[in-house]
């Protein structure tokens, strides 16, 4: 059964480890926010499921909690930051911050950051752009677990690319999609449940198609978007491998298989060829295109055209980008975040490991 | 049997082609290059096999061969460009140099373009940033033959994505991919074979999966890259809408289902919210970022250790993207272009039509 728990408590419990890990408040409240918003929108293997990660990483250094994030190069529409080893979570919030002020000041900004860690969900940070009437941008490499087409060896994160449109009377567009069939949160349900995954998710360490949700712990991988050859896998590799260059080579982060892996019991690949892991964010401010209110017009007849395409099922509505955790957010504020047994246990181990209450 | 020819032959026959049609020199120029890319890159379906397209469109006073294409809207690191019902061929490389000179001066460039014509393939204009030591980006939106995931309606078009990233020693990284499963190209050849379609392509007009290739002309249409939604169909649909987003709501060019159609006999959507056929063109400057060298000598680093990845099969490497497209330039630039009998027939057409030797 799960437990269901007020994301009030939480945010104040998670809030309380922060701070206690050593980071300053202003930081602490990103990274709780952060976290936060994967549970409620529904994201759960990106919220408080992580926390006890983000501590192991921090326990052997690999966690900086009192970074010094600064911008190391720049232009008057680029940035690329140094986030001194800090939480994902906080380095974010701020690069995002550098995109949108230069676009403020040219029309676009964008920053890649490199010397990082996990981020959270991309949408958490990308949605910063939307009070400002802009689009966000939002990319990060991750560790090796996605075999490009034709690969035995894991060589690619999950590598996400997330972005959000604002709209005008409509909620906004927001994608956020891993450049794989599955993301691996889905993968560890499946594993959780001890059931199949289906064809095309992953293939074992021969680069056989296989259904074994446990074949990635098997030196097996997760697919590219597509699957195989003949259903685009090339496409998702293609997508996942600019998400790299944007987030790693462009930064000077690590990439490709050097990426840093998330669990801090795994150790660092040998001869990295740059610092921590690397994420890429973009700001583009609408009226930099067009009058504003044009744009958002536009963006509802689309929202609504798309909305009110002629369904395959009378009962399953075509989906806007962003729907399903919209909704997921607006039940899960109202009436608390599930979390599974396990990630229970977790939290509790963390209170006593702080003397917090929960 | 596949008639073969000379690439400097049908350059020539090509450049007359646009000049009587009533482009200035420079533009045919342009036009001629672009489609001369696509059939030396192996992209048949966007070479030469649509110049009867491009004219039976001017014909029908669809592309103005003398447009006055110019800048309406600008920031110092965006513009949009009105492509004034010009060729695509012509309108792409125009606001690519925008792009270009914008991130000269601010690091990077973003023009969105509105009232455009079909642009050949997106890899050509994106080629254009690698000169200047840029990352190239192009986007374009076409008319709707993609079911979003849940609908039975031909939505959004192949959208595809380009992404061209200069290295040092190693060619450039250039990604060029339909946002489907399978770009509409390869679905005809299928057709000509009288050949099905694998599983995952192609839905029917009540959206069931199908592999009959010719399921499109009764309703029918082509699927997200995915598939279907257990594969992450709606991944694909959200970049589709991305692509759309960003080319025809940003430039106030149709999207969606408005967006003019290729063949002139297709009749218009009603109620157009926009202008002709929308793109998306951006430069990033490498040294806006990283030191160039340093960035070459990383890129050079991700070429090739993806290139020696570990692969399934002995006598298939995995491949960086752009090695079959470069592969195929350097045999057909020596060897010639082979083209079907359909489209050596159409050009003897033309060449009849504009009394043209070839």
């Amino acid at each position: 059964m799960d437990k269901i728990i007020q994301h009030k408590v939480i945010e104040q419990f998670v809030m309380q480890v922060f701070l206690e890990m050593g980071c300053s408040n202003e930081h602490a409240k990103q990274a709780t926010k952060t976290l936060l918003d994967a549970d409620l929108r529904g994201i759960d293997s990106h919220g408080v499921a992580r926390l006890s990660g983000y501590i192991r990483l921090w326990e052997v250094n690999r966690i900086n909690s009192k970074p010094s994030i600064k911008i190391v190069h720049e232009t008057p529409s680029t940035a690329v930051v140094d986030g001194d080893s800090g939480l994902g979570l906080v380095v974010a919030p701020y690069a995002m911050s550098v995109a949108v002020e230069k676009a403020k000041n040219v029309g676009t900004g964008w920053v890649s950051v490199c010397n990082s860690n996990h981020f959270g969900i991309a949408a958490s940070h990308a949605m910063l752009a939307l009070n400002e009437e802009m689009i966000g941008m939002v990319m990060t490499n991750a560790s090796a677990l996605v075999a490009p087409t034709f690969s035995k060896e894991r060589m690619l994160g999950t590598n996400p690319i997330c972005v959000a449109v604002p709209a005008g009377e409509e909620p906004p567009f927001i994608a956020d999609l891993a450049t794989t069939t599955a993301a691996n949160g889905k993968l560890e349900i499946l594993q959780r449940k001890g059931e199949d995954a289906p064809v095309g998710w992953i293939q074992d360490q021969d680069g056989n198609s296989v259904q074994n949700a446990h074949a990635l712990k098997n030196g097996g991988a997760l697919l590219p978007l597509g699957g195989d050859r003949e259903h685009g896998s090339h496409k998702g590799y293609a997508l996942g491998a600019i998400v790299d260059i944007f987030s790693g080579v462009l930064s000077g982060a690590n990439f490709g298989p050097w990426v840093p892996p998330f669990p801090a019991y795994v150790p660092m690949p040998e001869n990295q060829p740059g610092k921590g892991i690397g994420h890429f964010f973009g700001a583009m401010r609408i009226d930099a295109f067009r009058k504003s209110e044009d744009f958002k017009r536009d963006m509802d007849l689309w929202i609504r055209r798309f909305r009110n395409a002629n369904p395959i099922r009378e009962n399953q509505p075509v989906l806007i980008p962003g729907d399903p955790e919209r909704v997921c957010h607006a039940d899960r504020e109202k009436n608390g975040i599930p979390l599974v047994e396990s990630v229970w246990t977790d939290l509790q181990s963390i209170a006593q490991k702080f003397n917090i209450k929960l």
